[in-house]
């Protein structure tokens, strides 16, 4: 027995996301379903949906900022029931028993997570599809509670490029008296901005071109500093405890080493690919490069509990779903602010 | 008024050392005036005899691993009397008021500290110049204690190689359950060994060769991982807290990363240049690359006062002064087990 779903799917690399009718498992009696209500459309997705790091599975259903509601549950289910507006992000399970998952980072999990879109269900072998569709099947431990007090669309990018971000901001501890910088702004650049500066930190963005330099004080940037600029990156040096450099292409980590404080880090949570700093600024401040990969469960749902306690959503456009291809295009323009949100009534009824 | 003092200098990046005869300050009230009995040797000696790194200032007089007796000190002096056993390392004095002095970490000094030798003295402006002489005048608050049980010849390398891995091993928490590994079995590395075992870590070097199997084994690896199998490497994936890396030259960091366990760090403490690892292990895994800078000196102090207890020192091969420049050659082809010491008895008598 499985349940009919109707989706957005590229069939291939080289095809554009279209309509796909497939099949996701009857809940386990751990399982809730879920109605979708809106999806993010993550960097990511595109990255899958074009294989551009050659492991895409195809059909490809990509989505991974997932806010719906429960519409029914297993019989062993006790943390959620129907009516529940909940959330599911980048992972649907994951081994549970490695020394990572038993530390709430199965973001990190040693015999990998389940991907939400992308991987083979750990029980059935059975591909999972994300959330460009109407209807979702998961773990109940994978899903979490959205806060009442938010706006449920632009909730949605809390669930990647806000966890991205916050992990990080987490795990170095920074608070009241720390200063962050942020290299990019993106989905995940502008949440970057938001998050640190709610937690206290002076914020400063770095930045390559200064027509950003409004929306970033708006989003919460105390400082906007040209990194082109040699002379301002010199007045900046030995500053921050914490970068967070969300770009997602290739480019030069050289100037922005020098900034970091003593003991400070910059971490990678967007390229993936070789870098090529020089040690020296590195061993003369004992600075780190680090990498950062999402959050663990316990960590996104103590994310999302923040954003409803402190009032931070993601600044989102909202597209129907079939303007998704067009809304790719415009992503690798940068041209968005700064998360398109599929309403997922826009899609066609079966 | 000054005082005469023998040594051997390089006059320039193509001479050899040769004798030279040359001036220090007489003792402020704040210095102790030391008659160097040994001093050691270290790869930094001759990358700055020959202007490796560019900033060489010469007639450059190496030796920032020292050991001696209090021949006077200045009437200000509280902490050292005529007569007691002391030691210096990289420094001579810091600014003192800068955030990393204020902290006890002088070896980040903001504005730079005074080097043992190719700096200036931040008084009167003077050349530093280092142990390879009869004597040094050094501000007390820059000079050690050295435990009394230990053999002093084998006391020297922890000043510089000894503290240049106790700094990372310590700051990054190393003890009874962690998983060390060392890349590069020289002065550092054999240091490395040697500390991370007593600390209570189980350690790992990484080799290219196993012919030194049996001597790592006698310094303290539990294990010898040949780094060029790349089986091997597998087998050993996710698995270090903590990787010293001491290779002083140009070398590929992405076998080391995947080892490195969930939060690990690599940290480089030898290698000055550009680096080009890959960040898809780290993102994955949360995983750090770093770099480490000797230690502060109340660092160093503890350093000593852990080997007097623990009754570690050094392997040490005796060399008389005339012999030094054989020494530089013999460094070069890693020919050393493991730190050459000069005795300073073989100087000339002036």
């Amino acid at each position: 027995m499985t349940i009919k779903v109707l989706g957005y799917a590229a069939q291939s690399a080289q095809n554009p996301l279209a309509p796909f009718q497939f099949e996701r498992r009857n809940p386990r009696d751990n399982d809730v379903v879920i109605q979708i209500l809106y999806c993010g459309v993550c960097h990511s997705d595109l990255h899958q949906a074009k294989n551009d790091w050659g492991f895409s599975i195809y059909p490809l259903v990509p989505g991974h900022e997932i806010v719906g509601r429960v519409i029914s549950i297993g019989s062993q289910v006790t943390k959620f029931n129907e009516g529940d507006l909940v959330g599911i992000g980048c992972m649907v399970d994951s081994c549970r028993t490695c020394s990572a998952c038993e530390s709430e980072q199965e973001q990190y999990c040693e015999n990998g997570n389940t991907q939400t879109y992308g991987s083979k269900d750990r029980y059935d072998q059975r591909p999972t599809y994300g959330g460009f569709s109407e209807t979702m099947v998961c773990n109940q431990d994978f899903v979490l509670k959205i806060p009442k007090n938010l706006d449920i669309k632009a909730v949605l990018p809390l669930l990647c490029a806000g966890i991205t971000t916050w992990s990080p901001l987490r795990h170095w501890n920074i608070g009241e008296g720390s200063k962050v910088a942020v290299v990019g702004l993106g989905g995940l650049g502008h949440m970057a901005l938001k998050l640190a500066h709610t937690l206290g930190a002076e914020v400063t963005l770095f930045t390559r071109s200064l027509d950003k330099e409004q929306d970033a004080k708006n989003l919460g940037a105390h400082h906007v500093v040209l990194s082109t600029d040699e002379d301002k990156m010199n007045a900046v040096s030995n500053q921050f405890d914490l970068i967070i450099d969300t770009v997602p292409y290739e480019h030069d980590l050289k100037p922005y080493i020098p900034t970091l404080a003593l003991n400070g880090t910059l971490v990678l949570v967007g390229y993936l690919g070789e870098i090529k700093p020089n040690s020296i600024p590195m061993i003369m401040g004992r600075k780190s490069i680090a990498g950062s990969l999402i959050g663990g469960i316990k960590e996104t749902q103590e994310l999302l509990d923040f954003c409803g306690n402190n009032n931070i959503v993601s600044e989102v456009e909202m597209i129907k779903i079939e303007h998704i291809n067009e809304a790719f295009e415009r992503m690798l323009k940068s041209d968005v602010k700064y998360r398109f949100v599929i309403d997922m009534k826009s899609l066609p009824k079966a």
